[in-house]
């Protein structure tokens, strides 16, 4: 396994991380869409089949997808993300690079999808709200803290789930694709149970990736692209992440 | 195993549990939240999934997260709930305390998670709702007898899947962390079927321990916490989950 | 195994599957019940993880819960229902009139959980609603059509997924209780696909045993139990699922 | 294997996927079904869990049910579609022409199933989208695309998912039927994502085999077929596939 591998393999699971989980926001939320107006749960079922879909087609590099994953399982202390790739900082820059690099393709490709319904939806707020996340108050600190607790659940878990695997002598060694399922539920719960007040970015690279191709792309009558309020789903997920960590090692035990 | 390592993963199971499955009901019953109105499908989802995520971090301790599970499995006759953990009153306290912590602890997060939300909110039942099940027709008699199906299903399902895997001679040994999708499942549907009178407690922790957290923390705005009620979703799980252990023997012949 | 065990196995995972199922429909149409409205696909999910939990109690029998079933599958020619117990009228009868008394039971369970709402509910349609199936537009003829290929669907679909383990070559032998999953999954998409017209009973004792409970049980301003139209849910699955077990050796080779 | 076995496996599979995925929109469209109105995540659950159903009782042919998929899987250069079965012009035109045959017969089942409701619609669009996938927004050139955009994420992840299990040394051989839940899965999700603006046909035997049924059929008060639209679904999914098989080869590194 090369970095090589790892950058391509993760740009294109995060891509299709993006241009799924875009894609159903835009179903929801743009104008004469087949979806419009479905509501929360659609997008709750959305995003997380499509970290399913995303983990299915990174599994070079172990579907990765996002930055406060990387840097949680690389702050757990283990020695190589996969057989070969060890943890340090030429790795953790691929990851992160290809997340963010992928992130912006997805985006990019779910405004293809949905260009007629972008031209046709009169409120920039909806277009952005396709890209980027957004409070549902605004609240810097408490949104925050929201992300921190959501991305937190998310890594906890997804460590766990190794050392359920792994450790307690119960189950098989793998179970495959499976796994992939996996994560894929445990977004769709951190979106119903955690989703309300900031949209659950949960990934700095979901977030300013799609909020980058808002930015740069000629999307019709848009509006802000709300740099306001990026640091927060960038910050809040990396400290959750870590967070999950560096705790999982005290709150596991194995 | 030790019954520390017992505490602390019962503990961080059942605050996954009630961080997550209060969250639910935040998102779709307070203000101005993304998933405000979403309805009851929404609600099994996401506490069904809360439940997966809550075993999926459990697994040194066998993800009990529930007094009734812990109880009913006791009144089965076996010997021990993990290798080396063998049932008792230390081990049962052990469980006891451990799922009532942790279900203080996850609500106490979700208020934190909330906490804007929880702010603008004007229905102080609302905000009881997020911590506590209510009956939807108050009658303490019938309460109680749906609470105690309710939970006669979780923990009897639960037993039988266990019997399902060890004694039919069919399948696999063990299908490692399936089992937590298979549980969440399970409350999926007790939900759907059985949730609509009371809301499905079918577990004195999940509703004490976010009880208290709501009766002690500064909720703006906060009304009763309904102690008048709070002994059916105690004592009808109990009943529920021992008449499950109990009947087992008889049920499902082996 | 003993006609005995099949015998009290069927009782057990039909009255699982009536009691969660009848449950579903009671939580969205009887008055003030906390998932009332919430509509069709709710009702689909309901029913198609009750499947998945009797499944899973009634893993001795093999878990028909239904005669269309039991007698799909002695038309294919089999020689055993499960080791020890030979098809014949002997073991056809035993596991009929298990499937009979668990549909029976399962429904007086339901009646129990949700008897404050039965009191409060003004609609004579919706209480019978809960226990037995009705068209959307009353044509027997059509109707049964739809019941038949409903059924045909459901047995053909198992009898497929037991040959592709069997005989594909390409999985594992078993895959334990997510067989149980399976079935419950294809229950949601018959729903979802096939239910608009007749309610998809697609099953002569979840449908013919509820209607007798509705018939006897004393429940408060109770209508019709509708014996007119019963027959449909009765003949159809049997002839849906008997043309499904003859049709698979022609329409499935091995 | 013989092309025979081939020709009936793939006809049962896609009759089966379109009676219960035209099913579904039939049960959410046409006037007094039961789950009218029920909306578009509902429609994505019962598009997906057809195929599940598709692929379960097409295990002998491995389950294309699309002649995307089939000429997805053969532009990636393997030499046979199932031991046995070598990829050529004689296996293509099986495949193909069992698709198209059994997405006929599956329509016309539909109908059959919805007689009632076909003639109580007194809408002829709703009844020709039981049948066929439409535009939201009418722009040959951008639902191309979109068409190209879903069936690509279709092929992509199929083949990425049999990689996965094969190459990448972290799970067992094979999951049996537990591969169809998986592509089921994954076109929910390309329902959710990409459903939005021409109803994700993402097949063209699925699109091409229900207008030619809604065209011969007797369909009371039906109207125009939209034969002007229809190779929209036909050439954006074979480009698509066909390019998803081609880039495998780059982007799925093994």
């Amino acid at each position: 396994m090369s970095l090589g591998v790892i950058f391509i393999s993760e740009v294109v699971g995060t891509a299709m991380l993006t241009l799924l989980g875009c894609g159903v926001v835009a179903n929801t939320a743009l104008a004469k869409s087949k979806g419009n107006g479905t509501g929360f749960l659609f997008v709750n079922w959305g995003w997380g089949l499509a970290v399913f879909a995303g983990v299915l087609v990174s599994y070079q590099s172990g579907g990765h997808l996002n930055p406060a994953v990387t840097l949680g399982l690389a702050s757990t202390g283990i020695e190589e993300f996969v057989p070969g790739i060890a943890v340090g900082p030429a790795s953790i820059a691929t990851y992160l690079a290809a997340e963010m690099t992928g992130a912006f393709i997805g985006a990019v490709l779910c405004w293809v999808a949905y260009k007629q319904h972008f031209d046709k939806e009169p409120d920039p707020g909806s277009k952005l709200g396709v890209f980027a996340t957004g409070p549902a108050i605004r609240s810097y600190g408490w949104n925050f803290l929201t992300e921190v607790i959501g991305t937190f659940v998310l890594v906890f878990v997804v460590i766990a789930a190794g050392n359920f695997t792994n450790h307690s002598g119960v189950g098989p060694a793998n179970l495959g694709w499976l796994g992939a399922l996996g994560v894929g539920l445990l977004v769709v719960v951190i979106g119903t149970g955690l989703g309300g007040p900031t949209g659950y970015a949960i990934n700095p690279a979901r977030d300013l990736g799609p909020r980058l191709a808002h930015a740069v792309l000629p999307i019709k009558g848009k509006g802000s692209s709300d740099w306001a309020y990026s640091w927060v789903p960038i910050a809040g997920p990396i400290v959750g992440g870590v967070l999950a960590g560096v705790l999982s090692g005290v709150l596991l035990p194995v």
